[in-house]
């Protein structure tokens, strides 16, 4: 039912398919594109998946996905202030690098804590976590979890485990997005931002 | 500005952002499932995808695109009954097929012609659709472009080119889409649908 270009592109339309944001309908439309342009994209893309593939691990120390054992951010002295920021997934440590106003390395926990979903503290690199607060002269443990039920039950998991180890911890501020319209934003967020008001 | 992966990351993200249907922050999710998922999905897909371009080509025939020098549809015998369908592009050829009721062969322009674009008759495949007629025993030619002014410049120029070859042409009809709403249609379906209006 996808193409009908032989077996080699309806398998090519269907792995294309399984990619989160691309359909049946966009993974055809891309690959008829590739096609197209076999030279300029199709040949290029499938060097660098390949590439990928054989390079792309995850760093032993922070989890980020990188080409080496150890990612840049990791191995880079500059980043070494003490501070330690706790993302859930890699997305999410690009994100706040994105914003290139932390300068401080990270800890990816591969996850948030779901009962529902059967995930616990070992299914997580948190006890990875605690091991590096514990020996590798960390003064701020930030953590930047998902403001869900299940993020913030990791916060709150975390935060409890760190106590008594000289560390302090501290969570992203939550309020207003910034070019937020009150109109649109839920009670939670409005709730929050009123409780951490603060002198203008 | 893409990812913190590494050059051979940030390389993949910036060309799987150049399909379309995707973007930046959609290349960065999809390419960090696939790393997550590399056994699975990513190793598959590379594989995939080199062996799409080493052996994909336009059938010599009707231009569709395929793995041999004749397409499936061409070396059937089945698909020969004198009728030849013609499309502007290979996603349109692929959309025909899909419906399943249509048992003729195929010839895609590769576009339509377009004075703004600079494209003329030579750009496409026409002269070899004429010649096609002439030489393969072609009974009909159903006309399936775009119901855009380019699309029909291009069926009344194919049309006229066909004239006293002894062969019937004929285009899709135009109306109601099957479930649309006539509240919903522009002014020129409901014209023409009113225009092809048939006895119930």
């Amino acid at each position: 039912m996808s193409g009908n270009g032989g077996k080699e592109i309806d398998r090519l339309i269907e792995q294309m398919a399984k990619l989160p944001g691309l359909g049946p309908r966009s993974a055809r439309r891309a690959v008829l594109h590739l096609i197209k342009k076999r030279m300029l994209l199709l040949e290029p893309l499938a060097k660098s998946m390949a590439d990928v593939a054989a390079t792309a691990r995850e760093c032993v120390t922070c989890g980020n996905v990188g080409t080496s054992d150890q990612c840049e951010i990791c191995i880079s002295p500059k980043r070494a202030n003490g501070q330690i920021c706790v993302v859930g997934d890699v997305a999410d440590l690009w994100a706040m690098e994105r914003s290139a106003v932390f300068k401080g390395r990270y800890h990816v926990l591969g996850g948030v804590l779901s009962a529902l979903d059967g995930v616990g503290p070992d299914e997580l690199r948190i006890p990875l976590l605690i091991q590096r607060v514990q020996t590798d002269g960390v003064s701020e443990v930030i953590l930047a979890l998902s403001a869900t039920i299940d993020g913030q039950t990791t916060a709150h998991y975390i935060a409890d485990h760190l106590e008594g180890q000289g560390v302090s911890v501290t969570s992203l501020a939550q309020g207003v997005p910034i070019g937020g319209e009150l109109d649109y934003l839920d009670d939670g967020t409005i709730t929050a931002a009123l409780k951490d008001r603060k002198s203008f």
